[in-house]
């Protein structure tokens, strides 16, 4: 019975088998269940309908791809004790526990000072006391404290299973298929060489194309100009409603969702860890979505009609380009915006939006993607690439946007 | 501008063009947006992770298919016009447009004297009348009541383009690739006959196919036994949820949730279609999924229990067998479950339960699948298979399923 | 250096890796690199132009797909010893050596009393004598004399990982994704029962696909009308070239195919087997092809027409029906032909032909498929399948063809 | 049943159908034909077994391709005739037909002056001169002598349907996933500006990805050190071959191959266009395996050796660097090859090789790939991309080798 349980379908990978009771015990726990109902792209659904997989999904494929890379590891000599592998595959399923539902959005509204890495970190301790300590080995893991750092490099890093998992699922579920990698010929190629996770040198090639495929999937999804527009309006009309509940206005909410709505300050004093972890854990993306369908008819005129217009994906129009807006054209749009909407300059901001986005192909920080030379050597893919020199790789590029509404230009 | 929507990327099929205004404005409508957030397959995720697509995509996919089969029909020699083609494809594409969430269980809860076809119907009459009268020959399609009746065959029929897509892309997004059809190559053989729709002679063995490949999904997937349990776990959620309110407690939900819960005789009298289509049009999964994780807390042991099973994914068990199980035995598990978990016999019936799924794998009625031979005549599928005999493919297998908490088997 | 070439790139699997020593040796052997250099479905090309892979990646396919059964059956508690594993994969990768080119038109004309399974027994001996023993279980296995009759099921069944591989790979090359079978799933079902190969309860819709998928390829590619009039037309050449040769002309051709094409008698008397073995094993589809290429300018006027037809892809034309021919049709099919061409009797022979070729769905001999139900009995699939009943399942469905130059209809 | 023929199951892209009567024609002649035997990647099947695709099927998908690029421009606004889609489809049909068997080998021993382009153009004039001129404006296409140059860009190019099709099925069949590209994508984003071939903006991304999977697979597949090594031992196999011929030993050939192996100046005096084509048109691949197979046994020892080596895959040894080798390093190679092998100093030139093999990602002469900008401009894509820069681009990778026996290593 429990056996049957312990294979799992899926689209991407065939079949994902469940390789220890400690995975099985948290894969079951109510705080990664809920993973089911957030998902992996958030809001890229509106602009690619296929990508509506969830983060639970990603989290199982990542941890496969880890099973495959400790395989692999150990077939070219690198000793792994039971109790490790344990431990990076409970790292790598819950790298990403901490995520709220329209990641992005929240983190700039409601839960902004609080980055998703700390959280998933929270809520692994939180995990690990009601667990006796069974993961106190991924924890150190996930820190980076772990002496073998190679397995922090399976979980984080410039060429982790998070990311091999998510490139290639992303690609599958979006139909973008050129940003798929190759994750299985990657994980063949990967080695050890001074507790480092490295490439054989004949992997040089496939690492360039995984970083083209990333820096693809950046720019035709990730920051997709409509994916843009969705998370601006998402997050404007969430800083609206809880500065509409700061007014003393009580909106429609889940309590999960209501505790968040409060302004920070009243909560701040007496909150403990658990009590914060248990209020984020019961948030999905339900709670938001059902509450924008009824803000729509709420007593504030601003709130309601950026709920309609994310209801019903009518969303504000968004202008690329390669430098920042002219605050004079950024002025005249607010105005022009004001008197067609008939909105005052404090309600303006939540329409007329300037910022950036940016990728960057390549991070230079550790753990970078170092190569096996024959000769023992390790040096940083950017100096042994024909094609890539470190300075065009590591460049950050950065695109400016403006969004407003299609009113005012009609 | 425009024209840069009117292709959207599909995991499945690679690229959608939007072929036409009226599904452009269709598709834009909040009611048709609303399928978004409704899974294709509902509780099966919960069994294949992958399974989260969404009937909006469905849509889209079946609208593209039956763009492929006019196309198809044309080359053939079948007549068919610019306003016919239009017609056949809003009529695919609103096939669909009355699921509510979680269908199977809501139409065995809150909305038990409506199935999904009639309010797909009420819900495209509504919007023919906002949009003048332009959906006047994809109603009369869909009702079966336009002369050429293979326009109603590519809709709803034993091999229509709803089937087709549905079991490509379900079997796509679970990865139960054996599920897969050719869809391609079956739409490449249909033709029409005495204005109806027909598979020319050598598509027989890829019509067999695709009626073995459905009998599989069905038990492999739509009636899987743990979907099944699901299912029966959240009808039990929701009865008792319209129980709870009859008694005067008032629930925690959103107002579209709420209208449902009410008592049936309380909004029957003056409800007109008008109402009862906006609050339908209002509901989607967030809806239920946030409800439940409140009703987690609330003053009703019973609710509160099933709603922490099914947020935790703590479902019932599930035994499935080919006759109906004895009343004896049925008898004896209440009574273990009424002292185990301490429940009063009118408790119990949320717990434990017994009923049948089923699946026909040919119902030979109108229309079936008719295969075009030589001599021109245009016999039924199970007339000149080598394999079927109508006997068979006809009979409808029945299993019987037996719901009952897991404590009391521990 | 060694490692390096232990894993092969496989479009079908991903990759696969060469799991031992023999398996090693055994790949680099020239009788099996000729495997490269035959198509494993000979002139279905000619149909399907992407079906060109050749018997040589069959067998490596093949010998992986047994791996992964040795894998599943071992973890539901099977003991194989590793000599049994090297054995049964020995003799999975060499069931098909005895393949000669176009074995089909080969074994009708030029090798008329030696099907292939004895060829590839009798290779195998000569292998294992040059190897010194080391084949002696595999040659059990394959014989069916080992004890552990689940080794021969493997390899030679009504589901055997031969039939799993090239319905797979076959579906895979031709396009017809129909065809394809979920190996993975069907392997993951496999288990042991008195010693005999079964498929878990849970596996019968994935026999029933399986079965299906085969009866498909079987219509759809390997006996595709046109595939069936290009083996006829190659047949009739290679019973022609050798007429010709018997009456003294010398035809040009490589030795081994001057070999064959000499009278059987001639040949026979001194004919030891390491002999025969020598001759056929230099015997691959470019001796056939360059000869036939050659044969358009010889002499007699019969088979450089036939070779003409042949190397030009200028196919007979073929009808296809359920009932024989009538002789009377056959007759003045030919006696037309005689007229047009301007043949004598004997001739015409080689243009118009007529004969059968048939499909078994499911052959109920030994070894069956056979189903572990719970309360471990091991009825045969079609005793436990709703579908499909042994009649109509077993049931041998034969076409009959008539074949003759298109000039006789123009 | 002349419209039955016209749709081709092609496993990279589905259905291919045959658009008019003119490549109707030209896919039935014996000269296209010939491409089912002659394999696209030539020897890399003896790394890749899967890569045993034809010629014939490129083919096939190049003019697929170009017919939905055709699509495409047309819907954008680009008036083409349908005498222009008739020659440009036929221009893609034939690029290829001047290729002999194993290209790269012939072209540097048998047929060193006669580079494959120039003979496709020879063929394609002599098939103009059957057809009666049908052929006129594809040849001008091919010259690139047609006034709308956005014809010949399609068809030979940076990014033209050849490369488009190649790389994407070469990627199928290798298996080689990350080579792949996305070919709908890219076809989508076609248009024309000045007459010339461009790329919309947004197709920027796609244009880079294509080129890295272009140099991905040059290193991976086309230039893979085994591939190398095998042509180069075709290559002095063929060289030797001739050698023995013109000492006036008669090897046993094919009419077709023994035309080559003779002298080339004791064909060149009287030969004329029309003869060169007729034997050129009669060799394919088999002609060279079936003699390698007889040549084991010929009385030239080097040929014999060469010949065995080649048929078992008993390959030569090869290095590679980033530098030429050491002269010295060659001598002594060469040296310690002829005691092992107790061979001659002109003897061991057919195994001691040293030589080099390239690429360049981009080569940046006329046609570039040009990026329409929303300005109306047409920048190439090294000024538009932010990672790439021309000079890092265009650069001319270039790769030493050294091939020996395996024995001196021994």
């Amino acid at each position: 019975m429990t056996n049957r349980r312990k294979i799992i379908n899926d689209p991407v990978y065939g079949f994902i088998s469940i390789p220890n009771d400690l995975v099985y015990d948290l894969m079951g726990h109510p705080w990664f269940q809920r993973l089911r109902n957030i998902r992996q792209l958030g809001l890229s659904s509106l602009v690619y309908p296929g990508a509506v997989h969830s983060r639970f999904q990603h989290c199982l494929g990542a941890m496969y791809l880890t099973g495959l890379a400790v395989h692999t590891l150990r077939s070219k000599g690198t000793d792994i004790s039971a109790e490790e592998e344990e431990g990076v595959l409970a790292a790598i399923l819950l790298h990403d526990i901490g995520h709220g539902p329209f990641s992005h959005a929240l983190e700039h509204s409601l839960i902004e000072d609080m980055p998703h890495e700390t959280m998933s970190l929270l809520i692994m301790e939180e995990l690990n006391r009601t667990l006796e300590g069974r993961l106190e080995t991924a924890i150190a893991i996930f820190r980076g404290e772990y002496p073998r750092k190679f397995f922090h490099d399976l979980v984080t890093g410039q060429m982790d299973m998070d990311r091999l998992d998510y490139l290639r699922r992303d690609s599958f579920f979006t139909g973008v298929i050129e940003g798929s990698v190759g994750s299985d010929r990657i994980i063949r190629m990967l080695n050890v060489s001074d507790d480092r996770l490295v490439v054989d040198e004949k992997g040089i090639y496939s690492v360039e194309k995984f970083l083209i495929a990333r820096r693809m999937m950046y720019w035709q999804v990730y920051n997709h100009r409509t994916v843009v527009s969705a998370e601006k309006l998402l997050t404007s009309l969430l800083v609206r409603a809880r500065q509409v509940t700061a007014a003393g206005h009580r909106l429609f909410a889940t309590p999960a969702l209501a505790y968040f709505l409060e302004p920070r300050h009243n909560r701040a004093a007496n909150e403990d860890k658990a009590t914060l972890v248990g209020h984020f854990s019961a948030l999905d993306e339900s709670d938001i979505i059902s509450a924008t369908k009824v803000w729509i008819h709420c007593g504030d005129r601003v709130l309601a009609d950026l709920c309609r217009r994310f209801v019903c994906r009518d969303l504000l129009a968004i202008e690329l380009q390669k430098t920042p807006f002219d605050p004079a054209r950024v002025g005249e749009t607010a105005q022009k915006t004001m008197e067609t909407l008939g909105l005052s300059a404090d309600e303006v901001r939540y329409y007329v939006n300037t910022g950036d986005v940016f990728n960057q192909t390549y991070a230079p920080g550790t753990p970078e993607v170092r190569i096996l030379l024959k000769n023992g050597s390790t040096p940083d893919i950017t100096a042994v690439s024909d094609l890539f020199d470190k300075e065009a790789l590591s460049e950050k590029v950065t695109k400016y946007y403006l969004c407003y509404p299609k009113e005012i230009i009609k």
